[in-house]
């Protein structure tokens, strides 16, 4: 088997600070245009404030785990950081991120994502309202 | 040096709600099986309560995880997560899992698991007492 | 393409209990090395009281992260974890490293780290004073 390669960027612009988007379709769609069969996706976010994570695609869960990061990691007080004294207000964004998650590596097995059976894959914004991208990696045969 | 690529499930029924496992010596079976050198070896939970981590083989230190995630999110009160609401009362175990992580990748050097001296592979269960799988992917030369 | 791969260990030894080491020149340099143009690089700590992470190169995060760890975590009291009965001291370290990662997987595309405008990757330390390592490795075309 030779060794294929193939890298697409996601983009997205998530209004409001936080929200979650699954990316499965355009993971998949990307996995179909590199044409490798046996071999590693790697998906991460390329910002900072950001995650990439896998898990169930279900609104009740998403409300908890916006609860949830809130509670680990406020986004008030914002002088409570003293990253902020930078003249962002994103402190909490990093910390939220770091329980996220950067990226995710899914085995890819004869052409497809090789998933359990709810395994979806999930941009996290934690400072949204701007554009931000997500990297899809694939290496494979 | 051709690309190879290896893939094996691990299958597990952890009784009661949480538990660890340490599997590395079946991730090192696989690895043999395999007959990889030089790679990248994949092992991740199919599934979204559970995860798969590197750390101490030590009881006290798992104890002390228990404790903590329980801590981080308690499972009590069910009722306290939106996702429950579907009628799962496992909200509290898809937050641990994210604490904990979903997978690894671990070196593959002169065909061995390239650790450190205390790096032992688990898996991690959050919501136990079913069937469920994780997931080896290796591949390289 | 024929698959390369390529080792490189780095080593450490931070003053004090906890600290965070900006090592994204030597994994640039470790890239260049291994003359990979496309392909994935796995960056890994061997200790488990230790993580490898990207995030932004600004000491007031820095402290934040600190502050925010020590919080999840806490280093006191020593004897509120089982694991500590070990003779060591460490156990929060154990905690605070699965919150900020073991490894980080890096896209490497046209002999570069495809990183976005901020990641830089870094060494955590949180049980320091004593020579510990990471992991660089390389495989691609």
């Amino acid at each position: 088997m030779v060794l294929k390669s193939y890298r697409k960027e996601l983009w997205f612009e998530v209004p409001g600070r936080r929200g979650f988007v699954n990316i499965t379709p355009q993971v998949e769609s990307a996995l179909r245009e590199s044409g490798v069969r046996e071999g590693l996706c790697l998906v991460n976010a390329m910002h900072i404030t950001a995650s990439v994570f896998i898990n169930d695609d279900e609104s009740g869960l998403h409300h908890d785990y916006d609860v949830w990061l809130e509670k680990l990691a406020p986004h008030e007080p914002v002088a409570g950081y003293r990253h902020n004294r930078t003249g962002e207000d994103n402190a909490d964004a990093h910390m939220k991120r770091q329980v996220m998650g950067r990226e995710v590596v899914v085995a890819i097995t004869d052409g497809k994502l090789d998933f359990g059976p709810w395994e979806q894959i999930f941009y996290g914004e934690f400072d949204g309202g701007r554009r931000k991208r997500a990297l899809i990696k694939i290496i494979g045969a």
